[in-house]
């Protein structure tokens, strides 16, 4: 017999796997969106079903500018926002319309991994930066600018994956100047930046930026919930412009007429603003649990920081460690991560693991990571 | 005042845009998805609000796979179905994974419009091909492959936007085994398939396919509501798995598991199925309205073929007339078109007009077309 399968991941019932980078599963906000549902389709407004208007819904665009205006700490306009279905969709359609095959992308090294495989199905060359615990190295960028320029630098800057590193307000007004100087586009993955657990972050590199040169990403996934596929990319109205008169949005319509409907609803409730702040008090709770576990199961055998907020820890283990070959040992204790090789531009990266918090309880987190430590721990 | 916008057309009320290529707005089902959506959303099962599976939900497939088997006349496997946000996006996707930039595209003359930006985007070269009033020219085809050699073989066998043909079921034959002679891949636009309202056209173009040569790309957008943004590109399993391993879908999750778990129970109450044929009897009536107002607006000033299924009529007037130069006239009394020129690969079409009969009801469609008459009858 088949099994059928509905989601992306779904491990068996006897493994942890800790690799997984996705939202809690008892987390999912089921009972919020059938309310937001039947209220929404109650009555005879039934746009919602048309094409829609290719930078989006206008009043959901509105919603959606109200709410990051409150977290954010700066007026965002409704003119500068477009929808997409996700931050993935976000950054291949900036990808398709700021860039030619053949064009160079830095990246922070680690980065996310993903983003990887869409600058390859775009045909873009990537260039790997130095980062330390606080991102990018503005210097080491310096320095390679001097030799070659970039179409795009992307980067996340806040809660980075997988490193959990925040950029800080210095080194973003930096990375902007540089932008201007250099004649690049930044594109600011920023879908963790509402996820802070104990400090608060910069504001998002939109802030620094007054001459178009940042374009963000961000998506309901982290926030709210994947399945829904819907993102936002900010930027100025000429770039969105340009972005809305591609051939996939102008063949396609706008990008998820129905699903944003419904959550213009929950915005407008103020729903997103109770059950973020819910999602952030179960997250601050996972780390900890994670970080204790770590420090009692691995001891110094695991360096790493504790994250502020996101989704991820990033621990560093003996260099003569390799966890992509060790994974099969850990999976054996019915234990998995991401090894750090997946974050690597350039095959590097062998002695780190990425850990996420965000999908399992704290008890099952801890179980977790005392099985990582009988493959890892002090002593092993 | 700023007008929010919502749709992506939204003509004033003075207007009957006859250029508009959706449907119409007072048959989206409203009702319909309401209760489909309190249905799933009753219970516990969260699912649908996770990362989807990468080639979609495995229940919404099935239910696909069964629906487009009682249509389509063959057995369809739902191992070969994946699941995209309309069939713009499985163009796209399909382009990303089987072609490179530079690669050649070979479409009939006229094609759908948004197609070529689609391909425009993806630096794909288009050559266009001959056709006749029942498609693509068979042997015009095989003297240019003689000269060289497509990635791609991009048409709309049934229905076609805009001319309304459909390809016989001989030539449908002809070009698979064109595709396999000379080693390129078809890719069959079927979103008007089962929008026949005469007589029925023949099964979708894989029928033909022993050899994986057909990509098919369809769409709930002109069966249901393309709100929903819900499409699905039927293909081999091998082929399904490349596109399920390109960066955007392995970044982003599954396509639209939210909304494709709506339509799943849409699927299997047979509530689809009621819908189709209610839609196809008001198109068919609206078929009838529009081809006795041309005839008697119109007159020997037009030449057309009443279609048999799909969205359109494609009006040729004399070789004289430039409907892109004569729009403005035309708004100016009120009505609205496509010229011609839209739907060629090189500038050409132009006495052409494409005329969309689903958008408005009957009374209105013969009002637009009394208004057509004004500009472009006879004697006029």
């Amino acid at each position: 017999m088949t099994t059928i399968r509905t989601t992306q991941s779904s491990p068996d019932a006897a493994t942890i796997d800790l690799g997984i980078g996705q939202p809690g599963p008892d987390l999912l906000p089921l009972a919020l969106l059938r309310e937001a549902t039947a209220m929404r389709l109650a009555g005879d407004d039934a746009t919602l079903l048309s094409y829609g208007y290719e930078l989006g819904d206008g009043y959901f665009r509105r919603a959606l500018g109200a709410f990051l205006t409150a977290h954010y700490g700066f007026a965002l306009d409704p003119e500068s926002l477009m929808v997409t279905t996700g931050s993935s969709q976000g950054l291949d359609l900036i990808c398709s319309c700021f860039t030619e095959p053949g064009d160079t992308v830095f990246v922070g090294e680690p980065t996310y991994f993903l983003a990887l495989r869409i600058f390859a199905d775009r045909h873009l060359r990537v260039v790997g930066l130095p980062v330390d615990e606080q991102g990018i190295v503005i210097e080491a960028l310096e320095e390679r600018l001097a030799a070659e320029r970039p179409a795009l630098l992307y980067l996340v800057p806040t809660f980075q994956n997988p490193s959990g590193a925040t950029l800080p307000a210095e080194r973003r007004a930096k990375l902007v100047a540089l932008a201007e100087a250099f004649d690049f586009l930044i594109v600011a993955d920023e879908v963790y930046q509402l996820l802070s657990y104990t400090v608060l972050p910069p504001p998002p590199l939109a802030h620094y930026d007054n001459g178009g040169r940042v374009l963000s990403v961000g998506s309901f996934s982290k926030i709210l919930a994947p399945g829904l596929r819907l993102g936002w990319i900010q930027a100025t109205p000429v770039q969105l412009q340009r972005i809305a008169g591609s051939g996939l949005l102008d063949s396609g319509g706008g990008l998820n007429p129905f699903t944003s409907n419904l959550v213009k609803v929950v915005l407008e409730k103020g729903w997103q603003d109770d059950y973020l702040n819910g999602l952030k008090e179960v997250y601050g709770r996972r780390v900890e649990a994670m970080a204790t576990a770590l420090r009692r199961e691995l001891g110094a055998a695991a360096d790493f920081n504790v994250p502020h907020g996101g989704f991820f820890f990033w621990v560093r283990l003996a260099p003569s460690v390799d966890t992509e070959r060790l994974l099969p040992r850990a999976q054996a204790q019915g234990v998995g991560f991401k090894p750090g090789i997946h974050f690597s531009s350039r095959g590097a990266l062998r002695n780190y693991m990425r850990l996420c918090f965000a999908y399992y309880d704290e008890a099952t987190i801890a179980t977790g990571v005392a099985r990582l430590g009988s493959v890892f721990g002090n002593g092993v």
